[in-house]
């Protein structure tokens, strides 16, 4: 099964590499954009579970390893 | 308008930090996850133009800043 997780920071919390990048646009003359955010989006393979299993051990996975529940959110979507 | 753009690795190119990430949940005794591959999520807000053009900004900019054109491709959604 693929999944697709998206990590990105909560409310609240600077995002220092995509405010530098909105920085960067706007002196390249892009100046009607705003709010860039730079996330993570991590793709992988599990192997033979359920769907249900597999969003168990991606839950984990994600509160183990993959984000920082301090200053990070995350979401997935699992597709069979 | 928001923008979502997703800059991924070529296919064939090393994904290092996947390759961490993927040798770490290994370790944590996530046997059967294959393929970990960690790439870039960027969210942004565009003023004032229809979804044409600011597909067409968003294009330049992808080309101009926000990926390497080396080592990387993008996609992206416009969202009204």
């Amino acid at each position: 099964m693929k999944v697709k997780i998206y990590v990105t920071h909560k409310k609240g919390i600077l995002d220092p590499q995509g405010k530098t990048v909105e920085t960067a646009l706007l002196s390249l003359g892009y100046k009607n954009i705003s709010g860039v955010k730079i996330e993570k989006y991590i793709e992988l393979e599990i192997d033979g579970k359920s769907k249900e299993e597999a969003e168990k051990q991606v839950k984990k996975m994600c509160d183990e390893l993959l984000s920082n529940p301090i200053i990070e959110q995350y979401r997935f979507e699992v597709e069979q």
